[in-house]
């Protein structure tokens, strides 16, 4: 999967994942409308308004860029239902093309680890039968149960040629309390990276290990420090737009080749149609702004890595 | 909620969560061959069995515990049919009285946690109602990404009177590996401590706090530490018995008050019929067994609060 993720940046160009993390708030005056004379304001109606947002998003930027990231907790939010519109999403987007990481930013002892494993990335047996349960192509894991939380993610990845992003160094404000603790002279996460590295030597794709990490866009130093770190673990970087993250700050992700990084965009592109810079599309055509804004970042990050070459 | 569960703990005199973690190997075959002739080898199959085999053991034992711990991952390995089951198992766990501790172990940036924290303790606004998603008592919160992660738990905590548990030392032979490590002379999980005494100074019960902690049973001297870096937390306590922790290494876990700490037993409890010592109750009688092994656990526990003293 790590290889599929990397041809399809480059044919698309656009080292960028969207991240569908729909929001009520989000969601326009017309699709609301729409599901609740259906469903009700129910939780029902709240999943069939987020998953028709997404559809209208998908089909507008499909083409665009190569993977999307829906953040689980958003789709948890409204229980059952909400869970049944990720599931929705994460099957369309696949139909689609895209590659899927699921956000899910998992990690427990070994033998739940492995519960994880199954029914995101891998299938769980049933009596003579096995099945898919949530079938993500990658997912974000948390690494503060050490090793033993993180193994059974890769072994599943390698039985189903799949990966995972593992949290080093998170983009918000607070990330630093923990992850920034200075050990032996090394930050935290400097410590977390190698381990990144470690993990991945023997999880490589053509030319990336399918262990990557997470590491914000608010943080382009340490980003730097992090990409020579690991320099075969794919980065997944969020924080760009929204959280204060641009395209000046993110050259130090990527490596010589230009590859080796994959800069997230909530917000910014699934609520386009909020910001100033996009309003002229108006709610009715929110799905355009977010392809608008999909176009603008690329072009943000395409030229800053042509002023950095 | 940490008043209630103090309460139902004195009440019971058994500071004991019996985890509900099913996996299909615990499941008798009597209640596999039912559900499976209900709905096929299917995730539906999967989980209509695990839904029976937990209500089998609530119902045996729900008049000697205060609380249950669900584990998560063990029903989403099996899709939304998984979690639906899930839902069931609170629920009926709720109307037996027992109080309710979801283990998730949750934890992202600030707006992402808030909507893990309004699906699993609070609720969601939808139009002009608001919904319970999942609706436990308490849950677990993975701290990695530092206060903004954990606060919008603590907040719905405060709106909802409910708690949380916030992973300090965890139970597994790995947990060392980044939670041990020495930042100014203290281990991690030291700090992780001190913040998690911080954090709940101003969510005070009548005696606790209902932010609490997770310490291993599996590391008794850690214990006995964080027993003293958070003098007003109630700390989870898992690890007992199949994990290898035993009655005797979990006294330093406990205030002078005999209280300050609940212990989990999840395999050692609720597939007790497995096991040579109880193997006499037969699949069939799988819960009596469960019920057997809870009252060994009561006493084990007993005896060596009462040689402490």
């Amino acid at each position: 999967m790590i290889n599929k993720l990397i041809e399809k940046i480059q044919k698309t160009q656009a080292p960028i994942v969207v991240g569908l993390d729909p929001m009520m708030k989000y969601v326009p005056g017309q699709i609301q409308k729409a599901a609740f004379a259906e469903y009700g304001e129910t939780l029902e109606g709240a999943a069939e308004a987020i998953w028709q947002y997404n559809k209208g998003i998908v089909d507008a930027i499909y083409d665009l860029v190569p993977a999307v990231k829906p953040q689980i907790a958003m789709y948890e939010q409204f229980g059952i239902p909400g869970l049944v519109a990720f599931k929705k999403t994460v099957d369309y987007c696949k139909e689609k093309g895209l590659v899927v990481i699921g956000d899910i930013k998992r990690g427990d002892i070994g033998s739940t680890s492995e519960a994880y494993a199954v029914g995101h990335l891998g299938k769980v047996q049933v009596g003579a039968n096995a099945f898919y349960g949530f079938d993500e192509d990658f997912v974000t894991v948390n690494p503060y149960l050490g090793s033993d939380g993180v193994k059974p993610f890769i072994k599943v990845c390698k039985e189903e040629k799949k990966g995972i992003f593992v949290l080093v160094k998170t983009s918000n404000p607070s990330s630093g309390e923990f992850q920034d603790r200075v050990v032996d002279g090394k930050p935290l996460y400097e410590i977390v990276g190698e381990k990144v590295a470690e993990w991945g030597a023997d999880c490589m794709g053509d030319s990336y290990s399918y262990v990557g990490a997470v590491v914000g866009a608010t943080y382009p130093e340490q980003g730097k420090l992090l990409r020579k770190v690991m320099p075969k673990a794919f980065i997944l970087v969020p924080g760009y737009g929204a959280q204060g993250g641009k395209g000046a700050d993110l050259v130090h992700f990527f490596n010589e080749d230009g590859l080796g990084a994959i800069i997230n965009s909530s917000r910014g592109i699934i609520a386009a149609f909020q910001q100033e810079k996009y309003a002229k599309y108006g709610e009715a055509n929110y799905a355009e702004a977010s392809r608008a804004a999909v176009l603008d970042m690329k072009e943000d990050i395409a030229g800053a890595l042509a002023a950095r070459a």
